[in-house]
């Protein structure tokens, strides 16, 4: 009964409401919400519970039902608004059962029990852990309901942030920089990978004096040496060595909400193309950053980096940006809006994104990052990180 | 071309020859393979990656073809044992798109492309990341395929761990009680939570003199205080107080292999209740694990335990323990062989299990756990660490 739960009631009560407005557009008598961020984004559910079949049951006349495995439903009523008997479970033989037992057989008894099984019923067809097989066995059970794709619905609802958000991402910003000035001080001539990640996550984790950090959605990515270009790597046991490019990506997280932040460092003296190259990426990410404010599209400000680069004569075809805030493993991306050709989403004060740009070649890469929000002056950036290439 | 690859090709190759074995007795031409610890172990292929849609298509005739995004084909390159001509990427366009383009789309243009088109195809319904809309598009773009289910295929290939497996898990082991020995050092009165979490990782990823660690594919868990019966929690920012239970549940990890292991301690003397509980789980673990040998069922070593407890009055009703090895985000359990009722896999040589008893009251839970591996002469635990209720 939300002991544990970071916002009030009433902010739950109102995203909620939000999504029932969108549920109403999409014709939508009932939501089945399985993206863990949108489970803790609606009822403030928090738990590392997802690798089991969980989900909430979101109508417009009941408040949401929590449904997962019963280990998990006093984590339920710890963390969630929700009284206790909006909290339902499965027994323990449905998980990862090899009988003909599965999880979404329980769920469609909900959805039977609280009346919405021959009504319209939106499922999130390309979320994270909302399997083929889910799918399959909660249609089969509910043959009668209308079951439509409603992937990224919640999603759209989270893309404004309250105040309240804010503070949590400002929090997280915070926990950013300290994850990143441990990476400057550690990464050095020498030094193990494997070292340098533990010390990045004692900054994260450990935090500030205030605050400690959660985990974020994603590891710290470090691709160093001849992987910069390879930019989902995590780290390994090689000890950097002189004229390494290393890429440092990572997030600070608090209660769920992420800041994600990415800068360069070389390992001794860069070539002149890299230190170049890290200047073309300053000044484009400032030159996007300033394109920033409330009525220009997504795609525009991506065209401003573009061009930018393209001063130099630089070119990069994959996305600046996205839309970020509370998030759980695998991403800390929300899914909507990216910066890049072909989105004319219009920007709104309230909106948060990370804007990545980085260029990659052969022998190295730079990205250098900043997560902003969306004010009526522009873009604020929450982090306050020097944006150098970092000599170590 | 395997250059970071932790195993020789050798290795590799007989893991997909294997696989082709229960592909062709399963009927199947060809297997599309989703979930990331499969890819691994099937090829080598390592990344943060499986936030986009991607996958390895198995047949009986070329060797493996890895899909995914671009950005993330160089690391095919580097992490697998395939040469760059089984490396198939999609541009851009298709990550988190929202034009009518998704990455199966192109998924499936591959899996023409090398003929199979109309022939059998096994997929990993209920696999991580393998979306209802994923499943929705491939059969959609491949009309005259035969789509069946392949779930868990390759998780059976993989319940049977090599000697080169176990010297990565018994580095694990290391690893593991390094990262709870952290815990037991750091946790105390007054400590915060989170600043525990960050030693813990300290002790996880900083490793030993020898080698780091990588990231664990579940979080430390370590619900305390009045939330050791809600075994899913991570930390908050929250002090431990005197007379906290405290339940540490965590996994060391060395090229994605597994070694799990929870432990319990008391910030201060615990309550009689508590330490008797304690006991009854240490003799009930060891109980089952005297039990472990080839030959017995999966079901038999947990019935073993549940007549230890029994005879202390103790009931409890969720699994005992799981295969385990490789594993990513969201889970290092392997899904085939629970330790529990019903299940009547024969154990054999060379199988290696995370078997985790745990009693959780209102007021406390007791968690007391050991990775295994059964050889000839029974359990082989891979940890050695202490198995007391720690009083911190």
């Amino acid at each position: 009964m939300s002991e544990l739960a970071p916002f009030p009631s009433s902010e739950y009560e109102r995203r909620v409401d939000r999504t029932r407005e969108r549920m109403r557009e999409a014709g939508l008598d009932a939501l089945w919400v399985t993206d863990p961020a949108n489970m803790n984004y609606l009822t403030g559910y928090e738990s590392w519970s997802f690798y089991v079949h969980q989900g909430v049951l979101v109508t417009h006349d009941h408040d949401p039902v929590w449904v997962g495995r019963e280990m998990d439903a006093k984590s339920a009523e710890a963390t969630t608004y929700l009284d206790d008997d909006h909290v339902r479970s499965y027994t323990d033989d449905y998980v990862q059962s090899p009988h003909d037992k599965h999880p979404m057989d329980y769920v469609a008894d909900v959805v039977a029990d609280v009346g919405y099984d021959d009504r319209s019923l939106g499922v999130e067809m390309d979320a994270y852990y909302y399997t083929a097989r889910a799918h399959q066995r909660l249609t089969d059970q509910l043959p009668a309901a209308d079951v439509s794709d409603a992937t990224l619905l919640v999603n759209w609802v989270r893309l404004h942030k309250s105040d309240a958000e804010i503070e949590y991402m400002r929090d997280a910003a915070a926990l950013a920089e300290t994850g990143m000035q441990a990476a400057v001080d550690t990464i050095g001539e020498g030094v193990r990978e494997s070292d340098a990640a533990a010390a990045i996550y004692g900054g994260l984790i450990g935090g500030t004096d205030e605050f400690g950090g959660q985990y974020p959605a994603i590891v710290p990515l470090m691709p160093s040496g001849d992987y910069t270009g390879t930019p989902h790597l995590s780290w390994s046991d090689r000890e950097f060595a002189a004229g390494d490019p290393v890429i440092v990506e990572l997030a600070g997280c608090r209660h769920r909400y992420h800041c994600p932040m990415a800068r360069t460092l070389s390992v001794g003296e860069p070539s002149d193309e890299m230190a170049d190259v890290a200047e073309v990426v300053r000044i484009g990410l400032q030159d996007a950053l300033d394109a920033v404010e409330p009525g220009v599209t997504a795609e525009e400000v991506e065209g401003v980096w573009s061009e930018s680069i393209a001063q130099h004569g630089v070119e990069k075809d994959s996305r600046l940006g996205y839309a970020t805030g509370v998030g759980y493993p695998p991403d800390w991306g929300e899914h909507t809006v990216s910066l890049r050709p072909g989105d004319d989403t219009v920007l709104e004060e309230g909106m948060t994104f990370h804007m990545i740009p980085g260029i990659w070649y052969d022998e190295f890469g730079v990205e250098i990052s900043e997560t902003f929000r969306v004010t009526g002056d522009g873009a604020e950036t929450l982090a306050d990180f020097d944006r150098d290439l970092f000599v170590v």
